[in-house]
């Protein structure tokens, strides 16, 4: 099968097996991948990110739907352990899910987030030029919103958006600190739910204190996503954006920081592997080792021997 | 001042800023760390992991004061941006550890999660050198379960609990099925919650169904840490866990792959660092990057060339 060929005429098959190679890291991927790459750019981006409970993955399914409505083709790849998509679902959501899996408009791919060595955020980029290539107007990359690799992964769209929830408790609330700053907008789900105006107020308060910029103030949604109240406003909201960064000359520039974030990544990935084959699991390894538990050496004095080893 | 003198002195102050030489990478870092090498291996390191809102740190309070009360020194590492000690608190956890931090036997650090280049699991292993030169006899980290990065910090201590809590919701239960495989211990917290039954259950079935080894399994203890209840249980538990690494020679082992890990994460940030600043800043990299966003070339073949650059 040729998987190139495939994913350019829309076989849906043929992109199901070309992300299984990327998943896999086959020898063919990096050849399938260089091939298709003049064929991307075309598709729009869309982070969404939040803390677990927030509802992402229905709020990304009413999105789904709702560009499928305009015609538009989607891909969603969640990189969330606790997504539906990705195994996080009690059978309710599997359910809720069947009609737009049904759909040959969209395409889910969930990406495994444990037990891959550093490649995860290449493989997620990958997974999101494969969909475009394949034609994806709009691809929504969902992670949850807390570790720093997962947010490295949606911060790379060209708009993310930060899903909140009113009444998580404090400590939940505590790390929208963090995702704050990558916030292009803002969207309180499940609003009907008690302090919701409490949460809009303290997002409110927060984004005037640390501007996002000059042109751009992100707004602040809010959405029922299970009952599908508010999602309308939303994808306004990402179109504004959209426009906005277009208009402005900022896409550009965003996705030129995306492509730079891309290399580098790609390059440490490669150098990683490279430092855990060649160096790690060399001859002599083991006798550093044990030099090391015995505190005859030391391990900033190994680290520099290995360095200016493995570099030029 | 010396700094390496201070700490192995027992001077809190010299503690304090080696910590900070550490965290802002002034260049004496290194030469602090390596002269105290020797100095380190005699602190036994607890990592403590879970979802936010599972009470990990008012679990960590209490665990403190309960070494402090068998004589012990007891260093604290919080890396968790949902933690009280890092900046998530409300103002009744921060009155409510004014005595602990008062307590000269226990040093509390914390360390931002936000915003470092990759280096944040060298830091922690360095501060927790630093902890253990200066005589801690006890080192608790404390990380949210969520993202790999941390969940690899964690993972690195000699014993590492799992705290989970009943009544979260199944989008943050799903999280545990991957911070199962790490736990050598599971405590569930806010035991006087309903459902405690059922993740009591849940967690032993998935106990039975992955076994962690032959010969240790892994005990769930039940506490309310706000109210101390179940405390010297989970103690108990910690210092079983110790004697039977200790006795089966797996402490060694584990302590000898950590040196491993720690090694591998200090040449990779050495080199992350190196491809940031010489390869990805280098003059021709902006036309590199034009000829990339007019898909005139693709970035497989430049990564390929920068690694073939870099590496010997």
């Amino acid at each position: 099968m040729d998987i190139v060929a495939g994913v350019l005429s829309g076989s849906r098959l043929a992109l199901s097996r070309g992300i299984t190679y990327v998943e896999n890291e086959y020898d063919e991927a990096v050849d399938i991948m260089r091939k298709l790459y003049p064929h991307t750019g075309n598709a729009y981006v869309i982070g969404i990110t939040g803390p677990p409970g927030a509802g992402k993955s229905t709020l990304t399914d009413k999105l789904a739907k709702e560009y499928r409505k305009q015609g538009k083709l989607v891909g969603i790849v969640a990189v969330d352990p606790t997504s539906p998509y990705t195994g996080g679902a009690i059978l309710g959501d599997r359910i809720r899910m069947m009609d737009l899996t049904m759909d040959e408009g969209v395409f889910i791919r969930s990406m495994a987030t444990r037990g891959s060595l550093g490649g995860l955020s290449q493989k997620t980029a990958d997974v999101v030029k494969l969909m475009d290539a394949f034609g994806m107007d709009i691809i929504i990359i969902e992670t949850v919103g807390v570790g720093q690799s997962e947010v490295d992964i949606v911060k790379t769209a060209d708009t993310t958006m930060v899903v909140m929830v009113p009444g998580l408790g404090d400590d939940i609330q505590a790390i929208k600190a963090g995702i704050l700053e990558i916030g292009d907008l803002f969207t309180i789900n499940k609003a009907d739910r008690d302090g919701v105006d409490k949460l809009n107020i303290e997002l409110e308060m927060m984004l005037e204190l640390n501007p996002k910029g000059v042109d751009w103030r992100p707004p602040i949604n809010r959405t029922i996503a299970e009952k599908g109240e508010g999602v309308v406003e939303v994808v306004n909201s990402i179109e504004a954006h959209a426009a906005y960064l277009r208009e402005s000359g900022e896409l550009a520039v965003r996705r030129k920081d995306r492509l730079k974030s891309e290399l580098f990544t790609m390059v440490n990935d490669r150098i990683v592997r490279y430092i855990a084959k060649q160096v790690l699991e060399a001859e002599g390894f083991e006798e550093t080792l044990v030099n090391l538990q015995n505190r005859v050496i030391d391990p900033y004095t190994v680290v520099n021997k290995i360095v200016s080893d493995v570099l030029k």
